[in-house]
């Protein structure tokens, strides 16, 4: 248990920090979604090289969009092909590559041979159970790159284990949903409110944690809670470093005056704004909570030592001066009249009982008992 | 106790996190109150398709202001109904729907189709009695969803069991109250009013507990009391966060250029900003208040430690060593010259209370007696 | 001294929260000050309805100011006379009424009907002996609203015990004196000068209890220190809860905009802005200064209890392995050779301050003692 | 050593709070700098009122820049008479004379009958040798009032004791250095810079300090190490208090336009505005590093406090036992087999080594030794 | 170690306050280095006075690039020298020499006699292997100072013992390479993503050093520990203190509209800035982190003090009562019964094992064994 969440630790600080170019190339995924206000395609690409020359069908070139997303980073070849084909800024391509960059969003105008495309990073963040994992799950961060133009969507992820699209991707393929009857950016409208949104069951989790171990702070203070205190104060660190930088980059898409963005998915990235602020709310409010539990904790460990000290008092307090006085009478002097007394022993019990219980009382007299 | 504190935990916390969906669909209320500066007639509407397709009164059609409030948000019928008749924003609606929200205030402009109107997200707070909760009440919060158009508003309660709005159905009948005689903009000023004025007392019962604990604090000091800290924190953390957002409403919509917005209204918002803003620095002042008290207790708790540890020492320091003595002359050593002296048995009485003066001289010299 | 303490306690927190309406109308007082720059005349105001329909005396018509300060806010007749002629706006009569409001700047302009006004609130503390109190005096808020119009200045304070004025009248009955020559919005600063000024002997005062208390501290620290630190840290809470809008409100005058306001007065006002910058660095200063001390204080109580265990060990080091001792002669074996040996008991007298010689020397050496 | 420190005190915390006016008007001291770029003189003032009605030198009238400078702010008649002569502002004046004013800088316009002066309040903060101080210096803080006009600088120091201008003195008395080619505002620039140059080596005594106090809380932990971090915290405070207010003082400089201010001079301020900077990022620096000593000391202390009751922990565990064994043979129960026993005494003491040196083994398992 | 650690310190703090002056002048070190897109060169400068006298080589031009190193602050023949051929502001001469300078950014304007040129301030912070410090390696700060011309760059280094330009100088030499194909301010750039990107492994490192500290925190708490975590949060403020005023430096530049600076390399200063910020949050989340780590090395010491606790109290509370009893059949009354019982000793025992169990069980529900 302590080895696994020392091994653990890495995955979560760790994640976020180090630049991690794997060793070998696997090759990325790439999913291609044509759709239009009709009809709905996918595809999943091979052949990059074959991609990239080919026309998109005929049903989609006036009002169709294009989402094509690429799962892992590693395969040069095909971000180089997708870079080139789609005029990408060397500078974002860098970006995109060299995870984990801080969430933001970047205009790159119109030039004589590039199209103007609206660049915007998002972290994603995912609980995926874990038995490993603190309380059974582990928190799984990834950069997703998002290039917007004016009738095409690419997105990059890291890694091809699974994300949170798939709500927008059902949509996507549903006849009349807004996605479909709206424009490109509308999809990235809809991309990030899946990123966003997935924050929330996360930090359910979290909350469930804390009453839990709120519980257990309260009624049976074990040091193994501080630790998991610790660990849940870490975690809650991470998703507080995704979350303010996520605000500020869907701040900035809504200042952003761009001709991909269109004022109703202006209107609607409010909204994605408006969960963000939330998000960073729930989180402030947790590690202050989280703060107060670890203060209460503490109060509860000193409550405890004080009950200790208390029991080894009251010993020492009867016992001790009792201990002395048997002592005294296990002198061997010569003359001690006491011990030819007759009633003598019965006496000492009697002071013995008198003495503890005079103390037992002056004890519950203070509240000590 | 310790059980009900724990259930009552969930209550707290998660009622502001979780999106409650109940499972049934319970009718939803809805009260309908016309008025103009003449005349107020209040109708509770059970058939909400005859609702939507009646005119409103005619002595109401020019000058008078319609309220429909709707208590209850899972009759999907009756919000639909309402939100095409009065040609409610989609997004507004999800908004009202999917409750907590933070409160915020949006505009939605007039477009071919859809009036214009103001849509605002308040957070009502109320203290109900309860006796399993802390302190005997139970901190209840429910999202008020507010439509403000030119003649009509539409407020949206989550539950059915009682509101804050009580006072403003009274003005609203009083002939020549200020609220009859104003536009439909005043009633917004009113009901937010309302809301943020239900903030005083909550506020002013904690500060009681807090009287109340200041005064265990710094008499009594026990382990109970920092529990009862802990959630008072707690409590005080769950209004802060229903507050600063409501500042920013209210301060949102004084800011707002809107056609439905008086000015008369605007300067009597500037009234309920002021009280928004009193309400976060009691909050910020009960708060660093609550913070104090627990370094106190923890303080109080290190000099009862510090007390009992006196104890324990000065019965260390004046048995130990005379029983000690009591052990030396115990011992069956042939040649032990004291024990065959006359009056040996009464110098060791002799020798022990002198010792035993001195350290207790010496420990009140030292001031730990 | 402890229960004082707690009744003196909701004098503190509670006057600032609660809206003390009193339950007896007892009459304001009503003081009105005519004066020009040749002339000052005082008179008190008995029959309300007489005051308000006559004139002013002929020689204050043209350059005269008229102030008008009422104590007492319960008599609503002289309120709502005063309100009615010199046409102040309901809000502004309700926030006078309603104790506590947030000290605040609110321009009313210029109507068909009502003259503008700049309508102000100011906090005012006092410190009063009272041998109840803490440290001896009581600190009191009370609040002051202030009516500023072209050439009257109307004041309204909750209580009729004092205020801190009297330097602002001496220097109008003084001729030539600078508010004599200047117009009402000087007067105005005066006013707000004298309430600012006064904040100062109060932080002197609460700086000499934190010299007293880090005496008191570094020296000898007691229990009882640390509830004074809390009382302490709970006053300069208050005053600084009054200072911070205090702050605000006097940058907000500097910055209006309105008619009554001369460019001369600005310039003054910047000097009681500075003065409220100046209190505001105080109480964060001694707010710190104060957090500082606990922090001290609790490390000295972790000393002093270190040096009790301190005696402890020793104690126990020294007297229970010779204790032991004794209890091994004491024992009643039949072959105890040790027992027959003629130096025996010189010997273990002798082994007896060997030992504790030699622990006390290891004592000194790890710096116990 | 504690009554020293004590009666420190006040002089840290009071001087930068009392108005100290002192009792007896003693003179001030008035020195006048005359320079050009071509020549310097230095004279000082006896007799105000001759002074006062004298023209400058004849050199000195079309490019000469006069500095005076009056250290002591008791003497009012020479306050009175440079005021009149260089039509200060009263409001100036007031502030000049009741120290300590916050640092900030004022702008007077040129009015009909007084010169535009630019107003300037900085703090010149100095450590003295002194053996009662803390670590043998004493902080003092004075108030210097600067007014700038076109070719004339007036400053006014609160003690006559000292200041540090000595190195803009000497580069007036050099012929060609930059103070002598420009004009009066880089007077001024010379005199902030000078101010604010005097906090580095104020900085480096507590940086140094902070080294020692480190070396001590790591090696070895002494309860006077903590009123030692206690007082350099203060002083930091102290520290810090000027300094924010120096820094937007600057910054209001070089914001402010103004006809004395040249633009040499607001290039040259930027650096003085760059110190001040660097200044409060030390200060801190400091502070916190400072707190976090008081914490590292703390949990050294607790550390001593664990050792301590394990050396009391071993004794009792070790030798309890054992004496109640001795106790149990030294009954005088009639039948007690082992009592006859040939070997028995020997058997009780291996009994005791085999029972002290296990625990002992388990101790050491355990990291307690 | 405690030395070494001592030692180490002044390095720590000291470096970045201290302003130091060498005693001796050392030889500062030049290189220079001319390129073009077609061409690069570079050379070491053995004789300044023959060198600034010198023209560019032919090819360098039109087009070309210089970029003028200077390490080692202290030969002021140097310094002058190239002060006055690139005629560099006097004020920025002084800013270089007088290490060490907050980072910042100042444009002087291009006047009749001197270039307009971009004078910035950085500060490169390296770790470099040291036995001595902390964890094997040492953080050094340097101060880079550089002058932004329109087709030179000069920059001047502390020391001359290496620097994280080689990235730099490699790709300078790599034909094609985007540094070479730009204007000089791109250059700058190139230095400045240089130093802001050694800010991450050195972040790197003290991350790994977290989770290092968090594993022995929460399996092993030595007190080392603390003093490693001290040591710790003490060189994140100094990479804090380095980073906060670079992020502003960088943001200062891009908002910097100046003849010198393309807009190619605004853009890609955007990056730098990026990476500044990202810097932050992560010295901010690591010292939180620390911050969480002290906290839970308290707690468990407590635990382990509570621990030490249980075991004192459970033998106190078994052999205490028992010894007594030893004791009082040790007494030497005569008439003392129980003494002559035949089964009296065996009785005793089964007392002494029956208590004993009884405490064993009663500790063991109250959950302290």
């Amino acid at each position: 248990m302590e080895l696994r969440h020392v091994r653990g630790a890495p995955a979560g600080i760790e994640q976020h920090e180090l630049k991690n170019l794997p060793s070998s190339e696997t090759p990325a995924k790439i999913t291609v979604i044509d759709y239009s206000p009709d009809r709905a395609e996918t595809q999943e690409v091979k052949d990059i090289q074959a991609f990239i020359t080919q026309h998109r069908p005929e049903w989609s070139q006036a009002q169709g969009i294009r989402w094509i997303n690429v799962d892992g980073l590693t395969d040069m070849k095909v971000i180089h092909a997708l870079a080139e084909k789609y005029e990408l800024h060397p500078l974002a391509v860098e970006d995109l590559m060299h995870v984990p960059q801080r969430p933001k969003v970047e205009p790159y105008p119109e030039t004589g041979q590039a199209h103007g495309r609206l660049f915007i990073i998002a972290r994603m963040l995912r609980l995926v159970d874990d038995p490993e994992g603190f309380a059974g799950k582990q928190l799984l961060g990834e950069q997703v790159s998002i290039f917007l133009g004016h009738k095409t969507v690419l997105t990059f992820q890291e890694r091809p284990d699974g994300d949170v699209f798939d709500p927008v991707r059902a949509r996507i393929n549903t006849a009349g949903s807004r996605v479909r009857v709206n424009d490109a950016s509308f999809l990235l409208y809809s991309l990030l409110d899946a990123i966003v949104d997935e924050y929330f069951p996360i930090l359910e989790h979290y909350s469930d944690l804390l009453e839990e171990l709120e519980d257990q702070v309260l009624e049976d203070p074990q040091p193994s809670v501080i630790e998991r205190i610790h660990t849940l104060k870490r975690e809650l660190l991470l998703v507080r470093r995704a979350s303010w930088p996520m605000r500020e980059m869907v701040s900035g898409i809504t200042r952003e005056v761009h001709p991909c963005l269109s004022e109703t998915t202006r209107t609607y990235l409010r909204d994605v704004y408006d969960h963000a602020v939330q998000i960073i709310d729930m989180v402030e409010t947790y590690r202050e909570f989280a703060s107060g539990l670890t203060e209460t904790y503490m109060s509860a460990l000193s409550n405890r030592m004080n009950q200790i000290m208390k029991v080894l008092t009251i010993i020492g307090t009867i016992f001790i001066p009792l201990t002395f006085l048997a002592g005294v009478y296990g002198m061997n002097f010569k003359y001690l009249p006491e011990l030819d007394w007759h009633w003598a022993y019965y006496a000492f019990w009697g002071i013995c009982f008198v003495t503890a219980g005079t103390m037992i009382w002056w004890f519950k007299r203070r509240g000590w008992i």
